[in-house]
């Protein structure tokens, strides 16, 4: 066992990389213990400050942390091609670039580990790359980012979305320009790494169709608490009919899943298969301490020799249009017939209806329904033709609901 | 890379060995597709069938489970001598010769895995081993036994204690003697193979006082819940004025705890620690295909080159007597100055009342409390002077409670 320090060239020095030197020093001498050899920064790079050339020379491993794609991408190819192990928490980077990441270090037979792109500190991508390796797993659902999974908690407790917002950023959760978050792309960038370990298929963030949290409405948080949901901002990847569909969107959730308690900037996984069942993981989504964490975990797994890079990408084609069950919101006029017309419409289109709650506000009433799994082109046929009546009093409103499989 | 078949040598054909075969078969030209090497199971040995020697000669990696200290220990020692990397499912082994086991391995070099000895499929021992082994954990709070989660769950319900054991047998949660489980024995094993991954404290099964579920009664759940208590069979490891204490007892959980959403026969496992706040991972605690999906989870793992053994013991010593708050049973005459004498005679002994239910029954009254954390002795002493009143009128119970530290 060698008595050499294992040298590490930092690129990045921001909230991350100052967390993540920080955290290194303090647990160097515990990690020399058992390992033999204890972990020592040799080199930094910042904008201004520090050589490239320099940093990877000196060191036996490079720690991406400065986001963005280059030159965080040329930095890491640089360094694959010179033989180094890498270390990343680069969403976008592998989000958008990870096949040739992945084909690179395979080529050049080099470790390349990204736990930290994804869900903080929560090992989701080492479960998926080791724990469940030899698993054919069927289904993920991911609450992966915890700005929006914020803002729908305090919504849960009768905060508008204004509200919330504005108080995630007074507290750090949200940033100056919240919109990656809201809209919904930055977790699908995170779900397309996911779905990539876990079914092998090339997923890029270009192909995750993502829907945010702008348009919600409190009342709609309001209504789904008497039909017992919970509203998530989820990402899916899920095995379908021979092809792979992934993607972000508001749903509601039965009281009884197991993401349905994950509350505040807390994020979690789900991970769905006939032999596992089930298997949950959650924890703090984002923060410096907490995402330094997953950095030196894949720092310790690269000085104990970790797993292979991903193998080469099967192909798996990419579906849209898969049923799910429905949340829909009408406001209609209240007179007599008007549920039954309602009724017929959505029956025509091969939509049934799980349940039903209906409210008089005066003249109208609101039609709060949750329907059975339908394919949303389905639904939306029937929208368009509910849209028809006079009866409909504005634009009719859906959201997704995840039902309960397993428990 | 070889394209040798990887050589295993089975011990043990039960219901895991046999779900092992069988999984390993299903999923083995997936493995050969991302590793490169096909695993195949050379040799079985069963309690009637097979030389164990041949198996071994045969064999690059020995799976035991066989279950039981001898011989599958001797097994293990001999494979691991013989230079073999060797993966074991057996929890009592572990808790009781761990250090034994780990020691040689360090020793001759070679890879011990056994994830699935804890929490079935949940790859919770790979957390503590690898994602956190740079971490330094404060505590861990874990439901690692499945059948008296199923039990308690179904106590919640509204069942009585032998009630949901029997239906539990039924399904198949419970063996026919589930003393073991029931005990909290079983549980308390399992806590002293995470207390060693955690603190690096060679704790071991006898070490760990534990206490069972066979006292608890329904209406300790129906009080408990109107003051928005869920019990759990908790295990917790934790450091604490520079010791550890480990220990496995019935506990009432806030709403909010990550452990308390926990139900049925499922496992789930919440990790404290400065660094990370929390993590928690949850999942299926039992089952033949379960539990021989972790085993595959190693075997993969050893295939690709795993993580060492753990680090030779560090010296902690084993604590009692820890703080916590309580639930408090007590049934009273209904007469003016009762509450007075008894929280007078809590707060003797320093313990303090967060919160109190009193509810008449013709001439006596019930009081529920729970109370602020305080050392158990504390508590006994309390309740030893207030067993003196003549106004009491059954023996006082207790029930460990667990707050909400993080969330």
């Amino acid at each position: 066992m060698s008595t050499d320090p294992f040298r590490i060239g930092l690129l990045g020095h921001g909230t991350v990389g100052s967390a993540f030197a920080e955290l290194l020093e303090e647990r160097a001498a515990e990690i020399e213990r058992f390992n033999g050899r204890r972990p020592v920064i040799t080199g930094v790079l910042t904008r201004t400050r520090g050589s490239f050339e320099e940093v990877l020379s000196d060191a036996d491993l490079i720690v991406e942390l400065m986001g963005g794609i280059e030159p965080a991408r040329e930095y890491l190819l640089v360094a694959m091609r010179a033989g180094k192990d890498v270390v990343s928490a680069n969403k976008q980077l592998l989000s958008q670039r990870g096949e040739e990441l992945f084909g690179l270090a395979r080529e050049h037979g080099v470790l390349l580990r990204f736990e930290a792109a994804v869900a903080g500190a929560v090992p989701i991508v080492r479960l998926l790359e080791e724990s469940l390796a030899a698993t054919p797993i069927e289904r993920i659902h991911g609450i992966v980012n915890g700005t929006t999974n914020y803002i729908l908690s305090e919504m849960a407790r009768g905060s508008t979305y204004a509200q919330a917002l504005a108080d995630a950023q007074r507290k750090g959760y949200a940033e100056a320009d919240p919109s990656d978050d809201v809209s919904g792309r930055d977790a699908a960038a995170k779900m397309a790494i996911l779905a990539r370990l876990a079914f092998g298929a090339p997923v890029r963030l270009q192909d995750v169709p993502y829907e945010g949290i702008e348009h919600l409405r409190a009342d709609d948080l309001q209504y789904a608490r008497e039909l017992g949901l919970g509203l998530k901002l989820i990402g899916t990847a899920e095995r379908r009919d021979g092809g792979l569909s992934v993607r972000v969107y508001p749903a509601f959730l039965y009281a009884g899943h197991p993401l349905s308690s994950v509350s505040g900037p807390f994020n979690a996984v789900t991970v769905e298969s006939e032999t596992i069942t089930e298997i949950t993981m959650s924890g703090p989504g984002a923060g410096g301490r907490q995402t330094a964490s997953a950095v030196l975990g894949d720092v310790v797994s690269v000085m104990t020799g970790g797993a292979r890079p991903p193998a080469p990408p099967l192909e798996l084609s990419l579906l849209e249009d898969v049923p799910s069950a429905f949340y829909l919101h009408l406001d209609v006029a209240d007179r007599p017939g008007v549920l039954a017309a309602v009724t017929q419409v959505l029956g025509e289109q091969g939509v049934s209806i799980k349940s039903v709650l209906q409210r008089g506000l005066g003249e109208n009433a609101r039609l709060v329904m949750v329907t059975h799994a339908v394919p949303e082109s389905s639904l939306r046929a029937a929208i368009v033709r509910l849209e028809e009546f006079d009866f409909v009093r504005s634009t009719p409103r859906t959201i997704c609901v995840i039902e309960e499989e397993f428990l």
